[in-house]
């Protein structure tokens, strides 16, 4: 493995920034008071003895690559879910991986699958572990053993100058890839806020989105194809720029979130490294005008690379916790003195590529903005929004130790629909806080902008009630998710499914399309194998 | 039925062209002397009789739904490939289905399926019947009934306006969609060369690609969401722009070519209808250039709508046979004097949208164009193009009937590996026909530019030889086919696997790809019944 990487959260293994005591303060305003919560140490976490594992395993992958301390099984039992983060920092897991196997290459995978399926071991493939919807926990349902697969070894790296395309190995984190791309003059453009540990590897398996995805395309679209090994084999596509040869396969192995096998080999598609970037922050009066905003710019092909609008509440919060408040409060406050008014709604907007073409895409962007009512607050608050992109995660860490719940999910409709799927879903997480005695806060921003439509990302904040986390985040996710199901929206747009969706997945697709996943994975995984207990209900 | 439509080819119900004596020796010329052939009459067509069909289809879908009559069962015999041309010319059909079905709405769609499947009749669903892969052929492989499942009475178009979406039913031939969606001032821009005849079903269920699709996106990109009615219930993706709920669903439905179900829904991505179009022709000095010039609008985002490049012979065959050589033919002459050269490969590029957008991006792509050393045969070209965008069908009517073999294929790879693909199977293709003493012309463009690469689109000539068509045909396609495989292209960029390219889906998708369509195939269809003997090799 690479690095240790944290145990829990985004900043145990470093990164932190304490809360200034301003922010802290208008938390405690907004939100409501909490009671500050530690994590325990990682060596204190209690989990199950290891179950023994077959030897064939060992003499699967070489018995060094076999761990099964205490810290390595900690590191490798959940992901990165506010539920996930509750049960690590409370010390006492109720399962964890008997081992972490690290393969130290794609034939180490598939001897792997192969002795797995033959000893009825589980097996959950494990990336960057940074899924938010219990992709990689250690959910064993009806199997006694269960191995985490680390792929951090396979982190090869070829590029195809010509064609533009890239062949990745699965394992290789965010940065490290862009590192070697950029070696070569190009970039994936891929930046979701999981960036600095996610992997390529998870990016395909669960259809990540980074925050320019609305330029670069969602990680699904820049697959061009990829190889599956399953333990009844290999299924690999073809690396061409497109075929009509059936049904695509590449789009059954892509979002497969580990359940039909491991994603050994990634081709993608890449674009000239930019030699430009500008973000720059807008502002209109409220969130469905900033909609409309948003609308025009990708139906009149103007989309910038990162379009994002926040809603007022999240506009304030963000103001009030953000490292870089004073710019755009100040910015901010030019214009709403200006405008005579007390709020309105942020817009940030960047543009990356070659000076040229970045900024002729500006001037039609800016051109939109202006003329659907948007007025620039200059490019502070996009620095400083693009500066603190990855911080999201480490401030969760803080608010945890603060005593807050804290929580994102997200989903998206088509532009007809967007302002209905909004207020149902902020309503139903309002009303499932209130309902539990703590109102707390909920803020939203709108993303990823398509030409039919785009998606919602929800944030909520509230008390934690020490003891009674897991219950009480769970009736506000339960509300939230039947308000999408019910709204006509996807249950996640970039998220995945892994353990908290799949209750919502026959909504999704219907019970023929359940059948039709499900006989995919009892011919590529007979046994069973492949990280049970996520993306198909049983 | 809306029209009847032709029973053979293209032009048997109109539209036809006869070639002039030019064009006439010129083929003489370049393929060689030929034997006129007539088609037969549609009445004097032979076919088996149809087999009794059990009373629960005319249950469901009502008795006068269910044709009988031999002209119905011809015109649903078969596609438009070239064996199918020559079988139906030759006016001894060794099958047909027993009856032609025309469903009035969905439901009876579901209630026919219900009652095919209970009484293992196959199905057939039938658009337009313009697949030129044995798509629709009538193919009864272990069953003793079959029918064709005429789709065109599900017709309904619904538009979002805001969202820039429309709901559309499967039967809509090209140009009542167009013109349903024209009245609410938007656009498909999906226009292959079977516009006229096919339809939003087949599109779907073939992965089509127009002549724009550069620029509008591949119809499988258009599809926000489908519904397809399998033996087994209703499969229905979310109308939502995007979303990350595992394996796409609807990735599955569009290329299924009628093997898993009947599409009966499509939900599509539409543009406002075009302000201005501009299409114009450029010329470049070999195919290798042509190609690099492509390759550098689609990487530098400036890729037209439409944009194809000719390699020489086509360019040559194209101007001798096209209505509209004159106006090309004085622009080459102009060009190749001032540059001293004998020949050249044509580029035809063309815009469509807001006239300020198109001014844009046409600036953009001209500056490309020169910079990689195309020179400009002005509008004339283009516009000869495009008014005859559709003809290429009826030119092969009139190419069978002066005695030719006239065929099409395509491929796709990498701008890294199309220069070899191109050689491997144009090589192919000649060595083919030459060995059957035959040589014939073969001839190819590029179209369909992505960043990563493009697509080839291969024409053959050549006498045919009475009684051999078919045999000699398969020699020829056969040999295409390998050395598509073998220089690791796709065996189809658009026209569908079908009967025709089934033997090569396992080295398009694996093995294990196979084993998973098939999985899902005998979940859905577990009776086997939708459209035997296409897609998936037994």
């Amino acid at each position: 493995m690479t690095e240790p990487g944290p145990w829990w959260g985004w900043g145990s293994g470093g990164g932190r920034e304490p809360l200034s005591p301003d922010a802290t303060a208008m938390l405690r305003n907004l939100v409501g008071e909490a009671s500050p919560t530690a994590a325990v140490e990682i060596d204190d976490v209690t989990l199950p003895p290891p179950a023994p594992l077959p030897d064939s395993i060992s003499r699967a992958v070489g018995a060094a690559n076999v761990l099964t301390a205490n810290r390595d099984r900690v590191r490798h039992a959940a992901g990165m879910s506010y539920p996930d983060l509750v049960r690590l920092r409370s010390g006492r897991l109720e399962d964890a991986p008997d081992a972490v196997v690290v393969p130290d290459d794609r034939d180490a995978v598939v001897a792997l699958l192969d002795a797995c399926a033959r000893e009825g071991v589980a097996v959950v493939p494990f990336g960057g572990g940074t899924s938010v919807v219990g992709g990689v926990d250690s959910a064993r349902e009806s199997f006694q053993r269960l191995v985490s697969v680390d792929l951090s070894s396979l982190r090869s790296v070829s590029v195809d100058g010509r064609a533009l395309t890239a062949r990745l190995g699965p394992g290789l984190k965010g940065p490290e890839a862009e590192r070697a791309l950029a070696a070569q003059g190009v970039t994936l453009g891929h930046f979701p806020q999981s960036f600095e540990r996610a992997t390529i590897g998870g990016f395909a398996a669960t259809r990540s989105a980074g925050q320019a995805s609305s330029g670069y395309g969602r990680f699904d679209a820049l697959v061009a194809s990829a190889r599956l090994d399953a333990p009844a084999g290999e299924l690999r596509t073809r690396d061409t720029p497109h075929t009509a040869a059936g049904p695509s396969l590449r789009e059954l192995i892509v979002g497969s979130e580990g359940a039909l096998g491991v994603i050994t080999e990634v081709d993608v598609r890449v674009r000239a490294a930019p030699e430009t970037r500008r973000y720059e922050g807008w502002i209109v009066p409220d969130f469905e005008s900033g909609a409309e905003v948003v609308r025009h710019l990708a139906q009149e092909d103007a989309v910038p690379d990162v379009i994002r609008v926040s809603d007022r509440t999240e506009t304030r919060v963000s103001l009030g916790l953000s490292a870089t408040r004073g710019i755009t409060r100040r910015a901010l406050d030019a214009y709403l003195g200006l405008r005579r008014r007390s709020d309105g709604c942020i817009v940030i907007a960047g543009w990356e590529g070659g000076r040229e073409a970045v900024a002729r895409r500006r001037a039609l962007g800016h051109r939109v903005l202006r003329r659907e009512g948007a007025v620039s607050l200059g490019a502070g608050p996009g620095r400083a929004w693009h500066r603190g992109r990855y911080r999201g995660p480490y401030l969760r860490d803080e608010l945890l130790d603060l005593g807050y719940m804290a929580e994102t999910l997200e989903t998206a409709h088509t532009w007809s629909r967007l302002q209905e799927l909004y207020r149902a879903v902020r309503g139903a997480i309002e009303s499932a806080l209130a309902s539990a005695g703590t109102p707390g806060l909920v803020f939203c921003h709108l993303s990823h902008a398509y030409r039919d439509g785009a998606s919602l990302y929800f944030t909520f904040l509230a008390p934690s009630r020490p003891g009674e986390e897991i219950e009480r985040w769970r009736a506000v996710k339960q509300s939230a998710c039947e308000a999408i199901v019910s709204s006509g929206g996807t249950i996640t747009h970039h998220h995945g499914v892994g353990r908290d969706h799949r209750p919502y997945m026959r909504d999704e697709v219907t019970e023929l399309g359940l059948e039709a996943l499900r006989a995919v994975k009892e011919r590529l995984d007979p046994a069973g194998i492949m990280n049970p207990g996520k993306l198909l209900p049983s």
